[in-house]
């Protein structure tokens, strides 16, 4: 598939410089983008590495416009890099229709267009929207519901009653729907409490590799629209997510704690259960939060504190073993000057 | 599937205040169970919710008896809510027999009533106890023992020869008898100590969601009697987990450490390797240990140290701009006062 | 399998000491070796426990020579436990050929001798070098390379066009080639970036179960020569991995980092996107890496700094308490000799 410059500027609503004509083939970074391919400056510090790049053609920003090679100016050139990307995306191959190597239940009601790989297992009374996909090795227990232009990665595994929206992009290896982690402790062994519960997963989610979500103990686990997970994250039951929030990853979230939308989970960060983060809420890294944040609030270290305080107390932290040799100079001068004192006053 | 109040409080072995043919259909959390629904309370902070409650009853303790609501008493309500829960459980269909989808090894053993799903895949040598339940897309590698009524959610994989005790049940994902990382480092490449040993789960263990279990490397890899694991838990090679330990979300575990009995690790807490956990230590979550921990102790932080010891230096922290800051006051100070005092001496 | 101490000391190159027919029938740890089987002391630390040792034999260095029992003398013990280990790891059985139940899209490409398990599903257009062996439960996306002699464990995903080199050993629950976490930030919803790039996997690298290694989002994540994986490790899309490189359980690298040759990663630990870690750099557990590091530079902590850094202020932490009751102290002494000094000069 090929493009010609005028057609992506067309396609982006951008104006270009150069020749309308000239292919474009393909879109790599700056630095490994060929005479063939466009690349983009999605950020200023980029904008020097431009000249060594032999990309056939930029996608930048006005305050990039001054560079003399062809170019394709937009608003946003991350944006545009996305969409670019989306024209070049190699086409997957769907398997058609239902695979006779696939296990379908009882009363399974299926779209127009749905995909079912080999090896797929499809439980009793499941639900599949138009153009859902599944792909090998996938699992679904009885009751599951998924929307339309939903996609299941090889091997995911979705139990029984858990509901998946629309457009939704579940990757390999992710788990939803495991039974929280509910028990009542005894000396001689623990009660299990039965997960009554269900996960929901509303419209356009993206969730990562080998993700692992449980549902309630009673009522829902609920991850907003547009909520994007990354690999490895862990979800505890009845945890409500916000629309829109980024977890990145290996996130851990116990249960019945409520996040606001917007807000962003650095990789590795984790969070007590029954508190709430507001909209908007920044964790950061490696993080762990034990307390209810109010919205808009950036925090991070363990336990986490606003931004500011930890990176005040932690650029002297390296100073502390001088702070405690200064202190005990302090008290031997302190004690020397006392004694003068109380020498002198006796002469 | 309803119950009477009269019904479920002779169940609970507990006292019923109110209509005893009054029916329950279900058990929900207290802001959300309908007038068909019992609810419960578990912790005095929630009891004054219940006004607001539409439950039809109340499962309480006897020190909230005095509610003017339908109510079941007990000792513990948080143990009858998972009995009650127990009741109201949706069953789970599980595959009658043997699927005809599913691949069997040679001289395999069956017990009574064995559940093997469609695509599930059984190794050569495999014993499998009675009601012993395998989900689609299970791998079991040769000569693995499962105990009676023990249930794989699907896509597990248990490894060849490891064992795994009776009335456990393990969630999607997890991966028991994975080799450990063991290596002879060198400068042109680290060779790979084969890993030789096995994984052994006793009885009633729980073990979540893409949970990862290496074998040991010689010996036994060993999970106790009634261990608690949620998802995305490590355990290296040779390590030992004694009876009824939880294991939250996310922890890892080095080689050949050993876990008392009744420990307890927070979410994201780590433990190195070739140490000793006494029995009912408990480690907050997103610590980590460095250092064997005598019984009982209770330890947080990263390296994690005694509870109270963290606490005090933590609340500290925040003032250490402000300490070094009053130091240098002091120190410019006590210059002022000696060169005052030897002014003095001189005049 | 049976060796005696004479052919086993043949084939590790050492000297031996007692019966040169005396039968070894395999290798276990010091404590747990029977009297038919061989063990090892690999650190001095151990050589007291060789006493009450059982075992028939022992691989001892050369300053533990003295030992009077059956010895291997070796320059490097616990490489010749690797090498007796592998003598005695109880063979695999490999499934002949490929099996009818598993799923081989068009134009797959079959070196000699691979072994394709039952209910493995193989994509279009896949390329498996010789003596590839793919267990049950894998899933190979359209155009993935595996090179000769790569063993895939069960229920593994890679997709599609990654490759993976040879004598590669890939654990169960690994996912090879997910998309990069990559998204456009907008208020009403985050765009997806389409991740065009692939991974690739080099010689000799082994994969920890349940691991999730996303693919470039222009261009590859690469995994280099030699590197060791263990469980659940997380690397982001354009991640770059330097040869011979130890990556511990539950790492987590963020996009587009690259580390050296000969890193190690302690486990939990992480590490931010766009930097670089230098050759030899070393980790600690569970710490986070902000910044770039020089080659050979040895961090822990959150964030990471250099460790004798950390050991310094780290000790005296739990005197912070202490050091700040101290410091109010020495203010007060000063306000009082400044009072009296005041009085003094005032009389």
């Amino acid at each position: 598939m090929a493009y010609t410059l005028g057609e992506l500027a067309a396609l982006l609503g951008g104006e270009f410089r150069g020749p309308a004509d000239l292919p474009i083939e393909g879109i790599a970074a700056l630095e490994s983008a060929t005479d063939r391919e466009i690349t983009f400056i999605a950020q200023k510090r980029y904008a020097r590495l431009a000249g060594q790049s032999r990309a056939a053609a930029f996608i930048v920003a006005p305050e990039q416009a001054a560079l003399e090679r062809p170019l394709i100016v937009v608003a946003n050139p991350y944006l545009a890099y996305a969409r670019v990307a989306a024209l070049f995306a190699p086409s997957r191959e769907r398997w058609p229709g239902v695979s006779d190597l696939a296990c379908l239940g009882r009363e399974v009601e299926l779209g127009q267009d749905v995909s079912v790989a080999p090896l797929a297992c499809i439980g009793h009374g499941v639900v599949l929207g138009d153009r859902v996909t599944i792909m090998p090795g996938c699992v679904l227990g009885d009751h599951v519901r998924l929307g339309p232009d939903t996609l299941l990665h090889p091997n995911v595994t979705i139990l029984e009653r858990c509901t998946v929206g629309a457009r939704c992009i579940i990757h390999s290896g992710a788990v939803i729907g495991s039974d929280g982690f509910g028990f009542v402790p005894g000396r001689d062994g623990h009660t299990k409490i039965p997960q009554l519960g269900i996960v929901v997963i509303e419209d356009d989610v993206e969730i990562g590799a080998n993700c692992a979500i449980d549902r309630g103990a009673l009522g829902e686990t609920r991850v907003g629209r547009g909520v994007k997970m990354d690999n490895l994250v862990h979800l505890a039951h009845n945890v409500q997510v916000g629309e829109h929030t980024f977890l990145v990853a290996q996130v851990g979230i116990a249960g019945s704690t409520k996040l606001g939308k917007h807000v962003a989970l650095g990789g590795q960060a984790g969070v007590a259960g029954h508190i709430e983060l507001g909209d908007g809420v920044q964790v950061a890294a490696h993080s762990a939060v034990h307390n209810s944040l109010p919205p808009g609030q950036i925090v991070l270290g363990t336990p986490a504190r606003p931004r500011e305080e930890f990176l005040k107390f932690n650029a002297i932290l390296p100073k502390l073993p001088d702070i405690y040799r200064r202190l005990k100079q302090l008290e031997q001068q302190i004690r020397e000057l006392s004694a003068r004192l109380e020498g002198e006053s006796k002469t």
